[in-house]
């Protein structure tokens, strides 16, 4: 099972590919940052459309982890420019017959650390020993990508193993 | 000179095709409503980024002309929600080449009425007059989208008669 996990946003889309095995082991297959090089919105949504339809393409993932809509935006303006990185990426979801499947904050940080309060470095720290990643991912969007991937892998009691 | 004009949204999103001839005449080329028929995010967006693309394709406008960023809006899911739709609609444009301009409602109402606080009833009336519509569009979406397109034919300087 393939997960791809993305943190989107107009400056920079972080993106994660978790594979889970049949031996319960999770593992990193591809993790990065797409920025868009350009000023202009179009151009930019452009860019992660692309990017994004290129590793469906190449991971052929079962299925595309996001965060859900944020409620405590303090600028409606962020929010909505935030809403249009987030519009493409469902689309070249759509586009290859992927599901999307949105976690809560809360959601997200119990399935990884246990808590649902959990700090972010916890978070990271645990992405880390999960994955068994060498060193923390820079910038945080790639390891936040990478969180919603495993959360949803153990939502999807593919590691029953975990769940004893 | 071809515009088109699109009032985006996950439910309802209006269009218009406006065309500018040599003697300054303004024609209705289309006008409708893309409403997708799913409950699901992925296949709306699918549907409004299909419509898009073959309307594209078949009228082959200079430009798409959109309402910019509203900055009032109270539930910042709501405008999150838009924002998806949005960013669907500037990838169709961006894909087909095709600039994106943005109007404020003020620019909007003045350039079709003259004064930028005009009601939406009056902007609905210049609409008919300007393109001889014989009834007002129904649901409101399509006049709006149309209104911004005449906007644009405007600000193009594509009928300087109506600026002596």
């Amino acid at each position: 099972m393939r997960i791809l996990g993305i943190d989107p946003g107009l400056v920079a889309t972080g993106y994660g590919i978790v594979a889970a095995d049949e031996q319960y082991r999770l593992d990193c297959l591809a993790a990065g940052v797409i920025r868009p090089d350009s000023m202009t919105m179009t151009v930019r949504l452009l860019h992660i459309h692309e990017k994004l339809t290129e590793l469906l393409h190449e991971f052929i993932p079962d299925a595309l982890a996001m965060e859900d809509l944020y409620t405590t935006y303090s600028h409606p303006k962020t929010a909505i420019l935030m809403g249009h990185a987030r519009g493409v990426v469902f689309l070249a979801a759509a586009q290859r017959g992927v599901p999307v499947i949105n976690y809560a904050p809360t959601e997200l940080k119990r399935a990884i650390t246990g808590h649902g309060r959990a700090s972010k470095d916890q978070v990271q720290a645990m992405v880390l020993r999960l994955l068994r990643l060498p060193e923390k991912p820079i910038p945080d969007h790639i390891s936040d990508a990478l969180a919603l991937a495993i959360c949803h892998a153990y939502r999807e009691r593919a590691l029953p193993i975990l769940r004893r």
